[in-house]
């Protein structure tokens, strides 16, 4: 199983990709799509679906995770998040790829084991799972934990209807 | 020049398209992108993301224009809306046109001649500029609208540009 994580942005959206083998999980990359702040806001959302989109052609993942976007800034901020967060979950369903979605909290659980975490920590464990791997940008270690979050969640989800299929229910 | 102006949201996309000759504005069509809201996110943004570019392969207008965003409703509303503006607005660079963006009074101003109307009067009006023609959708007629106020900023924003160069400016 291949996942993609996203963690959206309009100034830099971070991708990260892993390899799901059983309980190992490989890295076999990260990055940043970015966007140019003086550019018209169409312009910089058409290039940041560019960038994307050539990801997902490289890696051909069979999953995404994107995570639920904080809503609790101001409505300004949240308006430019909302629109790039669109252009993650389009260039995903574009490559055939339903979303997974996560909280914050859930992604900070699933790698530092709480639900409250800053993004230091966050790459510090994600640093723990791929050593020797460097990350592009923070949102780049950001994008590989909700990718992490997701194979925990999807591999917990085989689990339960591989017994249930062995229940025969 | 061909106008096409879009209003931007996620169970309902408007759009509308006119020609502008001179003074006179003609109605090409309008209609509205639909999204089932029961589908998962993505699978809608990218939904109304396929509609809209059929539209744009239509029509083959030289100018977009979407309204500026309203963003004093709850913060859930305002991060769907901007996914789905996201998806206005590249469709539109997709089709390398640049989009103008203008505030909600700005359109009543261009339609109603006041900055405040309701989406009834605005239709009204709209119909006055188009005897005849049939809305899809109140959507449909407040992206005919956003259309009608960019062919007035866009001839004078032409008329100024004539009259520099005339100046030797």
């Amino acid at each position: 199983m291949r996942v993609i994580g996203i963690d959206p942005g309009l100034r830099a959206m971070g991708w990260g990709v892993i390899e799901v083998q059983g309980s190992k999980l490989l890295h076999l990359g990260n990055g940043t799509c970015k966007s140019i702040g003086s550019a018209p806001l169409a312009a910089r959302l058409h290039d940041l679906h560019r960038q994307l989109t050539l990801v997902f052609e490289r890696f051909r993942p069979d999953h995404a995770a994107v995570e639920q976007t904080f809503v609790n800034k101001d409505a300004v901020g949240t308006l430019k998040l909302g629109q790039a967060r669109g252009i993650a979950l389009l260039a995903s369903a574009q490559a055939g790829l339903e979303v997974g979605e996560y909280a914050p909290n859930a992604v900070k659980k699933a790698v530092v084991g709480v639900g409250h975490a800053d993004k230091k920590q966050i790459a510090h464990m994600v640093g723990i799972h791929f050593p020797g791997v460097a990350f592009d940008s923070p949102d780049a270690a950001d994008a590989l934990a909700i990718a992490i979050c997701h194979s925990h969640h999807a591999q917990s989800a085989g689990r339960l209807a591989a017994a249930l299929a062995k229940a025969g229910a």
